[in-house]
């Protein structure tokens, strides 16, 4: 009953046995390996793209602060959602990349709407010299609470940005699970909506650490390299993270990891949402969810070691019948059999 | 007949199955795994360094930024070597990290003296607020041209650095090969030397990509995690790093490894010693040499498949006679026969 | 009629001439002028703080910045007001300064709260290494809309602060507005109240271009010397701000423009208070309000050449009627004629 | 006897007074001042160069970081000779403010000369991604040992620089002083010769504290306003520095001051060349000379009073007869009498 977060399960099987097949002789290091050639064309014909330029790193954390820099000054501010990765996760990552940008933060919640974004952008006008000047929109998709945008509400997003002829990033961390959710393709959900420059993940899909960065105007891609090395983000054996991904692209297995995973979510939620007393704080729309039930039957999860994201320990506190919210996320490896107990645990 | 460096070898298959073995189920992320609990402790062991904190990361440039920002300030200055990787390979990583230090390269060759670093820290003395202040003094240990340090001349190289209060790093990226050569142990060769700091190099010598990190005192630990996060460097499926490294430290493979690949470098350097006209640049210590023989053997080499690092192409220039000078490094897969054909090749 | 900012107007006489004395023969450079000592001798009298390092920096945000990045690290989030100068005003030169540091915007108005300042810091705790972590609290006396701290509030933001041990930074741009606004001493609205450094304001209040920045524990005052150098605002002509800053000093002269500007706001506010129609956004404390009246009223003002701040154009749009919001600031020349006849021209 | 630096001196009574008339009523802040319109015409007259951008801070070290800063990316290296301010003298404000660049030290002298900047230019190709790369090159004019640079001689290198595409960079902190030491004109010592941009100095030549960064390509002009306020060098009373510069250029007293402080040294050095045992470390060609000469002879001048920079205190050592080196430079206010006497006392 691990459900702490997608990040913590295994690596798929087909990748691993592509990192073991990589493991024969010698190869070019620092991203010249043979496999990496065959990594940008499997990307540039999945997104459409055949001019882009396409890089690997091994975090998240890294694809998008190295992204965030190529395409911002340090007077420049990122817009982004309040529970954005790149704002509440990176330890100021994203403000050490850029050599200090400022983050402005979007609406209060999951998902920003473009009457929101077009006000704040809008709200920086006046201050000349004084202020940060308008930097790129940082989207996550799917958002940091289980929702994802439709290409067309990313569409929405991009066309604000680009009135104001702002770049437009794409925190796409689960990148896959959002597609699967919304049917929509690898192409429409980013260049043909607006996006400029994604954070293809692949770590919490399935590979073992490894994201793709792709820029569809290759026009910064030296700048790019040059970023990833001083960023201490090029590796020597760099054909194992090629491996990793070709995996990964081979045969759709990055949309199979994906539909899994958002299925066993499905189920999961599906369960909670017969349990009386359940409430749901946005709704479920890939593999995370997050919901709140009583101090009790958090207990019970507790004891029985389920594992999820809660923000508050159950052992403090005396009211059993407190609602505590909870963060579950299901990856590609999750278990029928786990979600049901779980489910029924917080029954009781 | 691969000589290029030591980063495009493959790992080493005990390596690739600690991974595999890894695989399985869920794991703690972002360095709470259990296995880096084993890490922790076997690193001390070896050092003999019961308090020092312990950390992972990917890529050898991570492991010195990020020590090195921990050591110093953005108003410092660093002592290393002009040819130190710091300072020529790391494309400003040192700088990025720090925040802006300076380097202030020591002497003009592979190894800095006590003498000529005690003049270089002098030398800041006299400027008050107006110049850098002194910061750590960084030595690199199988130096960046095959020549080993001794416990000793380490000693006498920190003696200096104490002598004005500065701290020590050692970039170690091949510190397995640089003990093996010396014989000396891994605590004579760090703390009992007088070093504070160690990048503990795994990738050059069969890991997949992973260097330690070891503060042997812990005060700046948290502050090391932050940067490390920070830098991005920080992973969630940190599991198969911790697994590497453990296999790595296991019955002494890393000394295993590093064993093979000096023997390699003094098979191929024996030979190519008994080749008339071949001059050493450097008196080749561990695994990697530096040696000078004709554009025609260079040519001969290069068709025949040889790689290695030359300074100028071979195809240029008119010369058969000429002496060009080349860069050999073996690592621990490097084969006999493949070592014995180089130097046929280089007799003509 | 120029109400734009108490930036435009011009330096106070005495101060002048104090520049021009001090242009007699040699002086120290960098601060080392005789005339900097008798500067901090009294910024530590009138303080009450013996032991306080103090210096001179020639602008605000320079000033701000280089006490923040005293007090913080780049991995650290800065807790301060929406509206704060370091959050609109500077050009993201607080994170240039930190190195990259957050700023967290507390509450929505100028001045923030104990139980909302308590809810944001106390949100960071649960993210560990992932989230940026707690830094200074910095506080704005007066504040960007007016307004003005009580000793009593300054002490109560700080016990919070001090609560998570956490440093608190004044920006005191229009201290000295402050105090006589409120009555308080210099050691009761800092120090006293739990204040560690302040930036203590000058060109605002009659100087040509001085900010002194006192950090009540000397412990980082070398620290802060080179970071003021590496910023490049170590000047070397010191003695001219030193001289400038002390005849700020000399027979209360700073308390006396100060209390000119906020009697010359005091006059304005009582007379726009008088006329029908006109809202006042805050309450005018010092030497700023932010008051509405129709856009007729402002082309009126703006025909007549009044100089203010108006956050849109009173050429465009239509409706005469339409309410309209201005800043008025005043400074210590402000004279009554103007400020009769703005008031008249208001009223129409 | 203040020969410590020019930076120590009055401000030109001309200057002062220009600053006085300049402090009467309102004016716009931030550099909107009706006397920068002149100033800016004033220099682009000057320097024949009509479409340049011109903007005014007030160190030396901001001028050269900011103008850097401008020309460079984080990972590149600037050019310069090892005794360039921006090298020992500004604290790693250079590295600050342009995000970690690294300066690449050119030779070992005062001057740089082609072949040596060729060369350094050269040797960082052969690395790619993993070294710095090749960015700015910067002369200093006077250079710090008191030598000049001919118009042409500046041509030889920003050819050089040319070459391989780069921007080239003055540091002309005593920028008048070899202007009237070689005849040239300001626009064949600039962008006639190559340079791309000019830290033109004020503050070592009468102003109080006052530089110009000229930018003969305005490209990046509004970058540059971005990273002065950024850089907190923007100052709200910024009428007056235009007063001071205005009043700078105003019929030559610029050339005036410069010519000064030249014939100043120029009578100190030929005093000092008649001295027996007085030894010359470079041939003084504008207002600076390093000379050594005996213990003995320091002792007196520093038992009168005599201001001058030495590398070792006079009173330690035993050796009556040992010769310490001196720095000397004067300013527009050097006296002849002080000259005088000051030779005297070293003829003892």
């Amino acid at each position: 009953m691990h459900f702490a977060s997608d990040n913590s399960g295994p690596v798929h099987p087909k990748v691993m046995q592509a990192m073991v097949a990589a493991n024969e002789g010698y190869a070019m290091p620092y991203g010249a390996d043979a496999l990496m050639v065959e990594v940008q064309a499997r990307i540039r014909e999945i997104f459409e793209a055949p001019e882009a330029a396409v890089y690997l790193v091994a975090t998240g954390t890294a694809a998008n602060s190295l992204a965030l820099a190529t395409m911002c000054q340090p007077f420049h501010t990122v817009f982004c959602s309040p529970v954005a990765h790149i704002h509440e996760d990176e330890c100021n990552a994203p403000e050490f990349y850029t050599g200090g940008a400022k983050l402005t933060l979007v609406g209060e919640g999951d998902k920003m709407t473009p009457e929101v974004l077009e006000a704040a952008i809008a709200f920086e006008e006046s201050r000349g010299v004084h202020g940060p000047q308008r930097g790129p929109v940082s989207i996550t998709n799917v958002t940091e609470r289980g929702t994802v945008y439709s290409a067309a509400e990313v569409a929405a997003l991009a066309a604000v940005a680009k009135g104001y002829g702002l770049p437009v990033h794409l925190d796409g961390a689960r990148f896959a699970n959002a597609l699967v959710a919304t049917g929509a393709s690898a192409a429409e959900m980013t260049w043909k909506a607006g996006v400029d420059a994604v954070s293809f993940g692949g770590t919490k899909n399935g590979l073992m650490g490894v994201e793709a960065v792709i820029l569809f105007d290759p026009e910064k891609a030296w700048e790019f390299e040059l970023r990833r090395k001083r960023g201490a983000h090029l590796f020597s054996k760099h054909r194992y993270l090629s491996a990793q991904m070709l995996a990964y692209l081979e045969d759709g297995l990055w949309l199979e990891t994906a539909r899994a995973a958002n299925a066993a979510q499905a189920r999961l939620s599906e369960g909670l949402r017969a349990v009386a007393g359940v409430e749901f704080l946005y709704a479920p729309e890939a593999n995370m969810s997050f919901a709140a039930w009583s101090r009790t039957a958090h207990r019970r999860l507790h004891e029985a070691g389920a594992q999820y994201y809660l923000w508050e320990s159950v052992l403090e506190g005396q009211d059993p019948d407190e609602m505590l919210a909870a963060r579950m996320v299901t990856d590609w490896s999750a278990r029928d059999e786990d979600i049901d107990r779980f489910v029924e645990l917080v029954k009781g």
